[in-house]
């Protein structure tokens, strides 16, 4: 088979178990921009230059949980999904940013997104994601997913710890908002 | 003339032949999302260090034909396209990716996007590819055109198959989804 | 306080001075945007490797601008901004481009974004202000302000000059755009 069928020429595509709808349909436009996140995860992945496989493991756990996300995303509400985001995936990015937290020194500002190419690009994965979680916000009532909003609130989160987290393992600095008033 | 005119700074802006719009008229968003598409591809084409012109050529021959694409978007439905998409630059595309395939391993599942910086941002491009695609369809069925959604619905295949072409020619790996189920 | 305190695992969130809105919330969208914009600048400093600190501050500065920026999008109407954009921030990014611009060759065409990888961050950049405007324009008539407006699109042509200058400093080269008609 090759990669292009063709079949969505004209605007239309086929969710899991085959239904088909418009390629703006707000589920599509979900895992659409959950693609987009994990993309910005995998540039991280490839700019990260530090010894430290441990890191780069977790980054891309989250990237195959993402479609999980993305699967769950992809299940008209009433069909079964088969990569089924659980609360304990969760559970594990949480217990990630209080391990890598503890080693950080304290927050009480916001800082300038940046620092090595690395951390700048988990900035940017982690303002995708967050617009990600604006549009499954936005599907209707009854086809959000609760643990998958639970899931996502919490990666922005892990991803901004996992951006100072690279500054620190790459030596590099970290740059304080300084408001121009 | 400067490069800022300001006649812009209340909101609105021209399409080609100068009708005035709203920044946030559909085709705006189209062709705006195309120059962002645009822009990925020129952090692909910049990070890419393999000696290979020709790679580096075909897509910086692809970024001349998404001026094309917003040329097209940015003209009005009753008026002539100047730079106009034809068929042929989508046979083109799809030559390249019968071409790229060819050497590359066969693949029945989902990869982690990512790899070499260039294939990460080549896997980034592809999903802003997707995203112009949705609002592309999003625009009025009237103004819609049915050469750029097949040449947009094409492109996101070719930068697939150019990420995992750039792996292989930067001799970095493919890392295959394992769902943790 | 932890960095994740779970109250947005529904979907709403506060804006400033403590409202609780939907996440999908227009001025929620305008804001995650410009941080979106703002990572994107990061990294074009993090992959400046050209000897010129004046250069980086200007970016740097913007970034810091930008949470201006975002906090007026983030106050209710009704409200007292605290960073306020003032009409000098915008006159003070006029000027650095009036500078850079004076000592790059004239313009008279379009030119593939990319070039050395900052410069090519810096072109992602641009699209994303100008998708970060697009969204500013599309919030309701009395929130709108309009000196954020007048700054988020001189922002944008600054980003193209600055790409234009990274160019310059890194002596890599501008590509011209030759559409294939
Ligand atoms: C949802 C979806 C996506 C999601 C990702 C999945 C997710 N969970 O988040 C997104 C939007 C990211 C996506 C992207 C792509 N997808 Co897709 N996707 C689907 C869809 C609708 C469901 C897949 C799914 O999640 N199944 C859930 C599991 C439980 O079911 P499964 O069927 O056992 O899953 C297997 C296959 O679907 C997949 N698979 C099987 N054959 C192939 C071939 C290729 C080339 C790939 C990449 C995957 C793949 O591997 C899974 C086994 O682990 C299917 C169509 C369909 N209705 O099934 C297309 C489909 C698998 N996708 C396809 C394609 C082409 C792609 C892209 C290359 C498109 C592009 N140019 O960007 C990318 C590849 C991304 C990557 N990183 O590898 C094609 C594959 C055609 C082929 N056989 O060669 C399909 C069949 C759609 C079609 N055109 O008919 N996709
Ligand atoms: C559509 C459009 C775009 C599209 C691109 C075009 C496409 N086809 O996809 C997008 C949204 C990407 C874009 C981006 C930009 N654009 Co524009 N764009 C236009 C618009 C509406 C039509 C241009 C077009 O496609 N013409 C189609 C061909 C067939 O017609 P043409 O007129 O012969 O095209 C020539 C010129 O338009 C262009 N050109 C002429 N003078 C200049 C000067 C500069 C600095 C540039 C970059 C281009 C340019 O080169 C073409 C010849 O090859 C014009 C305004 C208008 N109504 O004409 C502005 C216009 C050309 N753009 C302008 C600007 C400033 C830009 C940006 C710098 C904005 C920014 N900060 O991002 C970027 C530059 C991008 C780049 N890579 O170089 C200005 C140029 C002002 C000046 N003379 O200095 C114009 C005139 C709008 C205005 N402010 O009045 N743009
Ligand atoms: C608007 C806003 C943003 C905007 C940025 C602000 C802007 N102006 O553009 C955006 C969307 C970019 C943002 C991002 C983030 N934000 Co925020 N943000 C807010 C909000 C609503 C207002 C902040 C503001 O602009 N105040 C304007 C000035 C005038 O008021 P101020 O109160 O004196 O501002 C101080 C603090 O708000 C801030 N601050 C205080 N404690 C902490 C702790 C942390 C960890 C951080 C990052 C900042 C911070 O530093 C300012 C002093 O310079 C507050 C909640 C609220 N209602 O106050 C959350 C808030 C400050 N944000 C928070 C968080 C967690 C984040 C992110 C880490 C989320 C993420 N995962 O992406 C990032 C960090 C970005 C960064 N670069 O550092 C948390 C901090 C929790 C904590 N104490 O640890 C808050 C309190 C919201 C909450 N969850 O309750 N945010
Ligand atoms: C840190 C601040 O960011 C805002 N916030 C919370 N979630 C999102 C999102 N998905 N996108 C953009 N902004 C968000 C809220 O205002 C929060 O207080
Ligand atoms: C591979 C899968 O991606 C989905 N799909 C097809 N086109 C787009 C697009 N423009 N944006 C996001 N997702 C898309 C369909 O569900 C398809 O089957
Ligand atoms: C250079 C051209 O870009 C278009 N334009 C102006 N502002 C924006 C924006 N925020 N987003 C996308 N396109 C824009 C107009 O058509 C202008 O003429
Ligand atoms: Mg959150
Ligand atoms: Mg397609
Ligand atoms: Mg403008």
């Amino acid at each position: 088979m090759k990669i292009y069928t063709k079949t969505g020429d004209k605007g239309e595509t086929s969710l899991i178990y085959g239904s088909r709808v418009p390629k703006d349909h707000p589920r599509v436009e979900a895992y659409g921009t959950l693609d987009e996140a994990n993309a910005a995860i995998g540039t991280a992945v490839s700019l990260f230059t530090a010894e430290n496989d441990a890191f780069k493991e977790s980054l891309q756990r989250v990237q195959a949980l993402l479609f999980h996300a993305g699967a769950e995303l992809a299940t008209p509400a009433e069909k079964e999904v088969q990569w089924k985001l659980k609360p304990k995936h969760t559970n594990d990015i949480e217990a990630e940013i209080d391990r890598w937290t503890s080693e950080l020194p304290l927050l009480k500002q916001f800082i300038l997104p940046g620092g090595c190419p690395s951390a700048a690009a988990l900035h940017q994965a982690r303002t995708i994601v967050r617009r990600s979680e604006r549009l499954i916000v936005s599907m209707a009532e009854g086809n959000r997913n609760d643990e998958v909003l639970r899931f996502i609130n919490r990666l922005s989160d892990y991803l901004f710890v996992a951006a100072r987290y690279a500054i620190l393992l790459h030596e590099t600095e970290e740059v304080l908002l300084v408001p121009d008033i």
